[in-house]
């Protein structure tokens, strides 16, 4: 397993009138490490889609455990198994907080779509070869 | 199958640079149908917290299938099945656009904490009673 | 003055563990009622894009006066003068709650972007003409 | 002036369908950066809250100068005059991109409220005090 992540705090504004996180933001925690996991790849999603590739997301899940708090500092996790995607590529997405608890877990399914026809496309070379080289550096 | 439903455009500020309703936002119009739900059921969520019953949401899934875009008008379903909720409820939630397409679907489940003892607990009579009338009056 | 409003209900994420809405929110409302009064031109934003025009926002101000609460139906107002817009387009902005009190308040600034170009622009023609035509039709 | 900054990427459902950060963004930046104060002060706002202090928003304003995207790293700043704060406390804020180019800036103005009367109040000794420290400790 290859793993990403990043840490932020808890923004206020991502708190509700329960006086934890809202439950819709650790779907753009996820997205956080997804942007992290290409980031550290050398190959960042803003360059990416300028070579006209485009990621959609096919389906999210997420799992509920320990609710965050303002105050909180959470590390979101993308973790990718070790072998080349296909059509699909399936990320598994985690939140942490400062104890190292799980706060939230579940995968994300991505897609991929080629720009100029709009149709879904097999997993592009660029991506291929970027998953390639991680998992030689990992060995 | 009981089915509630809400309908509202799409905001600018939900979309993202791929031109699109971002994934997340689905999740938010899911919530956005289940306080149309218990409003529906003359137990509005609010109220149902003044009574001491927190409803935090333990899973949530969502498939997406077609883009939403600004100018579309959305509507969000809740539907459920025509039983009790045990300890846990589970609400199938969707989005469709003007046409009729789903553009997003998926199951969210939700617990019942009891406030005082911040601990899980079955589902509260105040709702098995309103869903029981739900139940009576559809038939 | 001419005014354009729309309505909507607090949304559940909305609110903060202060269990009143988030002050960013209403900047979000603001723009929510700029989309109607366009909407209601006959000239929606989406249209005016696709026709090349860029429409930044120059500046926010918003001023709080009452908090907002789940179970709040919220009425976001755009209102301006009965003149034509020169390179800068003046919005007076409100939100009120179902009880007429004003909940915040403020001008936003819109400014003109050529698309193609770039650069700011004076107000286009396509603009200029549905505003003469509200003016005409409010007299 | 006594300044407190914050760090973050740019995150991707920030992005709005004119490729850009979308401007009530900056709003919550804003809070960001006067979260990070707090914490600087040694008294966060959550320790606040507890005490029974709320700092509601009285009014912000926001000038857009330059446009933030995805990959961009922001540094959102509050400062403050090296004076004691009354009823009201002004935080003058701002957005820098990794190129120092300011993107957004303006007053934000906050109030004190306290939680059991409901009523606005002067600035509570707790924050007068790490205020005054904080004035000195930059002589």
């Amino acid at each position: 397993m290859l793993e990403y992540s990043v840490e932020f705090p808890v923004r206020y504004y991502e708190t509700d009138q329960m006086g934890i996180v809202h439950h819709s933001n650790y779907i753009r925690y996820f997205e956080c490490a997804r942007l992290k996991m290409m980031e550290d790849w050398g190959y960042p999603l803003q360059r990416c889609e300028k070579e006209g590739i485009t990621i959609p997301v096919v389906s999210v899940e997420c799992k509920y455990k320990h609710s965050a708090y303002l105050g909180d500092t959470l590390r979101a996790v993308a973790a990718i198994d070790e072998k080349e995607p296909m059509a699909k590529f399936v990320i598994h997405q985690s939140v942490y907080n400062q104890n190292g608890e799980v706060c939230a877990y579940g995968d994300v399914v991505l897609g991929f779509l080629n720009k100029e026809t709009g149709r879904p496309t097999r997993c592009p070379d660029q991506i291929l070869e970027v998953i390639r080289k991680e998992i030689e550096n990992h060995k």
